[in-house]
């Protein structure tokens, strides 16, 4: 039993060993872990305590270390290493993680590593992908079989070429082209005869997919589908790899946090670790373009200066519509969004939307209204300003609930990522109207207000 | 060869059928599809076309559809079935799943389900752990093996028993007392030679989680290793259930939704095909806590009255000072409670968070700071209120980015979500200092203003 160990504890007794300067008591520790700790723990280390661990270590060492990192780290790692000790760690590592490592570095570099390497012809086809391509996170495929073989023939073909292979879980079937035409999962394989054929075991209803889809409908048909592997083929259904639901795991969360922030207004690529000057470049345009929407709001505020200048109250009470707004406006939108990505809701349910929303607006609308006019009216003594604010906020409520669900929806027809531009697009409708209703009322009110 | 089927056709062949009052096509039809596929048309029914077509289908199909539906689904297909049928149904289903149902049902229903079936004691004991944790989420552990036994042993054993079972990829090894001490992984079992030992090829590194871990332990578990299931265990180490890697995905996307919902002041359970008057409760109370402390910060602005009614072009730029702040306080703390989330940080790396969130403040706060002086100061011909507001959305913006980071650390610290709760503190903290700072600075230079 291995008890998944604390990783902060693990840190603190890897700087120990370093601080004594025993770096052979490190690397010795790191060998009694998980190559997943170890990976996280080497990680975590200074530049220069991480070149002195790495240069104990060895090629296949490496490698283990480089398939649990992920790419940025990968990245920071490789570059304590010389061309030929890459070539060598790359020519131990699985293809596709080999494929990903070499596209972190330059251009020039990877080609000269490549060159070193024994075997880069399955890394150079893999790199030839989209990196969020069925393609771009496939692995190689596993031991493929021929239908007229017979089980026991299959698993002296396996024990003969195979047995230092990554675990597999299921096996192809391929025609005389190479073309998928059955699985066999391993559990049927034990269970069956040894004088059984593949063909009598093997299963027809594969589903694959072309190595240029997208790695989000990778992660649907495995979710959809409830698979562990999904087989990648080629044009003419030729096998050329699989996609493991532990990669798409990645590709899932890596989706939904790419979401979160585009919805929170900054670039996708946001990690809290980045360097300021990369941080600002995620998130200042956004702030700019808003400021632009910001000054178009307030424009609308200058029409109503003579207003705001005899009941300078109304200047109080402004933000509370337009904000109130905003908030039911991101609420509708994110609900729309997240419906979108998870293909719960399309473009063509907007009507349906729309009136399912208008509906929540009108009640969210009403009640709110009341609400604020009721507080408001009493705080200023004047049922009037309670009337206008309330009107104001139920217009609003009910402009929110429809720019929620039309301008996600829109952005979805054309193509654009609904996450990534809804925000600003709601916010300045709720932010405008709010204003417009709201001082628009005062004035028609005007001589009950001040 | 099997092409993943377009749903929306599939559907409309579907109800061609039934407005032909072709049920037997309808059936027929179905039983052709892949069941994910044929489970969610089912789903898509209306109630009378969903009990006619249900009504047609034998117990093992049906449990076949139960198995892939989610758990409202489920409710809703599972009231056309009787007490008896509903039984025989869970009898023929995997008991994770029939108590997943059965969990969806009245109490008084369950219990009297629970009664008639014929194997009972699995679901039942399934139905004691809480659906949030490993217990409630893990199904039946695969076959298990004895160290002693030959592989051949194994594989004959595996055929008399469980030649029938779900699909499974790795096995397990346990003592005498049921703990477990081993794994097998399938691959290892087919390449090992007949007369073997299990011992011999058993790998001693299991990673297993207790039975009351949350689910989202499980699911950093199974990603951090990279493994495809993860054995659960009891307080005595003895294995009762493993988790697949598919539930988990689940699991993953539904945290990362939950997220995202109560990022956007929403309850988590939120849908959007739910009622009106469920989306309404799962909105309202959101706003009216909002309403609160938007009254909070228009108390603030009350304070500055008789400044906006000697220069009321204030108010129009008011509310961009408030929103930029919120704006800015908003990209910090989603990206502090994804990265939470995420485990990348933690509440002890808040004084590091603090002041690399505070330098990104202050450079987007000096650049937003000189474009809002330069176009206000333009704009309106006024130097003084360029300075005024450029100062303000400076100060503004340093003080999100602290609020960003200190109020879900915070959250965090004493056991609250911070995905809960932050987005309300932060925009409080915005838009009050945002007023505060604005119109105070304004008063201070009033002379220069009106």
């Amino acid at each position: 039993m291995v008890d998944p160990i604390e990783l902060n504890d693990a840190l603190e007794r890897l700087h120990a060993f370093l601080e004594g300067a025993d770096l052979e008591g490190a690397v010795a520790y790191l060998r009694t872990l998980h190559p997943a700790d170890s990976a996280e723990l080497i990680a975590e280390l200074e530049p220069e305590q991480q070149a002195a661990v790495i240069d104990r270590l060895q090629a296949p060492e490496l490698a283990e270390v480089f398939e649990q990192l992920d790419e940025e780290d990968m990245a920071d790692v490789a570059q304590h290493l010389d061309v030929e000790m890459l070539a060598d760690v790359l020519d131990e590592m699985e293809p596709d993680m080999a494929a990903d490592l070499l596209g972190e570095l330059e251009p020039e570099q990877a080609a000269e590593v490549l060159e070193q390497m024994e075997e880069p012809a399955d890394v150079a086809a893999l790199m030839t992908y989209a990196p969020d391509t069925a393609g771009g996170i496939m692995t190689a495929a596993p031991p493929s079989l021929r239908r007229f073989w017979t089980v026991a023939e299959s698993i002296c073909f396996l024990r003969t070429h195979y047995a230092e292979e990554e675990d597999f879980f299921t096996l192809y079937v391929l025609d005389r082209h190479a073309r998928l035409i059955g699985l066999v999962d391993l559990k049927a394989l034990i269970l069956a005869e040894p004088e059984q054929t593949i063909e009598e075991i093997m299963d027809r209803n594969v589903i694959s997919v072309r190595a240029t889809a997208d790695q989000e409908e990778v992660a649907q048909l495995l979710q959809r589908y409830d698979l562990v592997s999904l087989p990648v083929v080629d044009d003419e259904e030729r096998l050329i790899g699989i996609v493991m639901i532990d990669d798409v795991v990645d590709v899932i969360e890596e989706e939904a946090t790419e979401d979160i922030y585009r919805l929170a207004q900054m670039s996708p690529d946001s990690e809290i670790y980045s360097p300021i000057p990369e941080s600002v470049r995620n998130r200042l345009p956004w702030l700019v373009v808003n400021l632009a929407t910001a000054f178009l709001a307030s424009s609308v505020v200058t029409l109503f200066e003579g207003t705001i200048a005899q009941a300078a109250v109304l200047a109080a009470f402004m933000p509370i519509v337009a904000g109130q707004g905003g908030n039911a406006g991101t609420q509708t939108m994110t609900i729309i969004v997240r419906s979108l990505a998870l293909k719960e809701i399309a473009p063509r349910d907007t009507f349906w939307a729309l009136w399912h929303e208008a509906r929540v607006g009108i009640i969210n609308g009403v009640s709110v209204g009341i609400l604020v006019a009721l507080i408001a009216g009493v705080w200023q003594g004047n049922p009037y300003l309670g009337l206008v604010i309330g009107l104001a906020m139920l217009g609003n409520l009910i402009i929110a609930a429809l720019a929620g669900v039309f301008v996600p929806m829109m952005l979805k027809l054309v193509r654009v990522d609904p996450a990534l531009a809804s925000s600003i697009f709601v916010t300045t409708f709720t932010d405008v109207f709010g204003f417009l209703l709201f001082l628009g009322l005062a004035t028609y009110f005007l001589q009950y207000l001040d």
